[in-house]
């Protein structure tokens, strides 16, 4: 039996303590707000995120970060990606045993600093053992029980070797990888996709524009992943076109709502205030912009959707201008060599 | 402005028609059966198969293959994929016209020989130079003008972009691509993992479990093509992924109707008599299987899917041992590789 500390208490958090609970583990599960802590820890549940689907209990909850990092050296980072260093920068401080297995959850890239987790991970507790773990996982479906695929990469095939064996079971089945940068690059681009298959789905567009506009989205991300150093292949797989997938025909998506919103005429903050939150997309997207200028990457979708976002361009003109390019070659020739570049 | 044939008054050749005459060309539209000629040129509608589409004026109907094939020498081939051969044995009998550009839109294996489309055209008539297109395009949404996006791959590449030329519009894109084997194994491929998409949805085992069969589906597909002689990163395009979504997110779709009458309980037979036709992935998945048993290919959902069909192995239990695999790399180092083999 392990012992797994699981940092984070919204919806994947309890959805991940769970699933390891079930595989035999013992888990302390860290929230933010004592309240929710205690909250968790009389109802069996999670009220706020997960209402309904009961906590084994063999998940303790604690809103102490040093109790919670000192109960074990296997640690899952799920918390939003902007709040990974202020929550990386704090742990340092507070614990000492820094050389720990970290397994992170969070989709993204840092806003300031165009970083991908692992490499702030790296700049902050740089003896971790770092592994992403992504892929297509409605925490409201994990936490049921249905079946589920990831994958979990790492530099070090002995780190995911160590998740696979604390986390597989037959209904979250964890493939595994080394190429931690596709994996990650995979699941915080998807978002901006997802927002330009909402805004063809209120356009009703149909299916052939739907699945060609995701076809396209993922070739997009194909190209940045690969110039920032991923392997092309890796976007095909769970991480990339699977996580996408799940995202971009779901109307439970908030991306996917986004779109919607936006292709029936709302304004950003019109859409923002009938979602009731922003979509992560909407932040990814500037990113997103930005790393394709800097790595001279073509991303037209990407900037169609930060068009319709932030510059008040109407999404008929600017759906028009998409379908008034040039068709290219499906696949340019770096990509199909597809070689990993050092960035 | 070109003239353009059509061999084939089914809705995919009906829908080319159409978007060839809105193009600027004009249309020779080759019906088997005489009366469906007939009928196209009297209600300017095909009535059976896409009801309530104009067809263009400068689509003309014939029964008569002489006159369609002497018409012009851009042929587009649009017949089941069973039937591709004995047309082709007919045409070398009755025209001279054998080295034309032909554009091959069918989809599928021959069942008897396990060969390609592009393999029985450079043995029925080998002069022919050769393109194939595919993607993810429902002609009922083509004929309308919904956006649509496909690829047309051939080793010519002065052939391609005969095709863009010829039928490009903003609203048919057309991407080229070299890789003819990629872009017809997707195509025929894709039906068998719809039909497992069904399955999974009949069993309401969620999203994550339909994205990640997918996702898996789309990494067997890459292993078999790239033993066939594909680039994998062709399987992540439109004619792979891109048809693969469309079909196995469908509830239009014949092959994922087929796996939702399975995992609801009925024989094969009750499915086809339900569904008043077969799908094309009951053929599909006998030569996928024996493809990849002469190419030893692991093939796990697609055995999947023949072991419901033919071998009365029960939905549940099959999705059962699927589930109970040992995850293993999500791509092993030889698809990772991705270089092209001959076989």
């Amino acid at each position: 039996m392990r012992k797994i500390t699981v940092l984070g208490g919204g919806s994947w958090g309890t959805a991940l303590a769970t699933v390891a609970a079930r595989n035999g583990n013992t888990v302390s599960l860290w929230c933010r707000r004592e309240e929710q802590a205690r909250s968790i820890t009389e109802s069996r549940e999670n009220l706020r995120y997960l209402p309904g689907s009961p906590i084994p209990d063999e998940v303790k909850a604690t809103s102490n970060l040093k109790e919670a990092l000192s109960f074990s050296d296997l640690w899952i980072l799920s918390v939003p990606t902007q709040s990974v260093r202020p929550l990386l920068k704090e742990i340092a401080k507070v614990s000492s045993r820094e050389s720990v297995s970290l397994c992170n959850v969070a989709k993204g890239i840092e806003t300031q600093s165009l970083k991908r987790i692992s490499q702030i991970v790296e700049e902050e507790i740089p003896l971790a053992k770092y592994t992403v773990l992504s892929g297509p996982s409605h925490a409201e479906e994990v936490i049921k029980g249905l079946p589920t695929a990831v994958v979990a990469a790492s530099d070090l095939s002995d780190q995911y070797l160590i998740w696979q064996k604390a986390l597989n079971t037959n209904f979250f089945r964890i493939y595994s990888s080394d190429d931690v940068c596709g994996v990650e690059t995979g699941g915080a681009l998807k978002n901006v996709v997802a927002v330009a298959s909402g805004l063809a789905h209120s356009m009703e567009m149909g299916d052939n524009a739907i699945a060609s506009m995701v076809t396209r989205g993922l070739a997009e991300i194909m190209r940045l992943a690969v110039a920032m150093g991923a392997h092309p292949i890796t976007l095909a797989g769970l991480a990339g076109i699977g996580d996408l997938m799940v995202t971009a025909y779901s109307r439970h998506s908030r991306n996917f709502r986004l779109g919607v919103a936006l292709g029936k005429g709302m304004t950003l903050d019109e859409a923002v205030a009938s979602l009731g939150q922003v979509a992560e997309g909407a932040y990814t997207v500037k990113a997103a912009v930005a790393l394709g200028q800097s790595l001279s990457v073509d991303l037209p979708i990407t900037e169609a959707v930060y068009q319709v976002l932030y510059q008040n361009n109407s999404p008929e003109e600017t759906i028009k201008d998409l379908l008034s390019r040039d068709p290219k070659p499906e696949y340019p020739p770096h990509v199909f060599e597809g070689q990993k570049v050092d960035h």
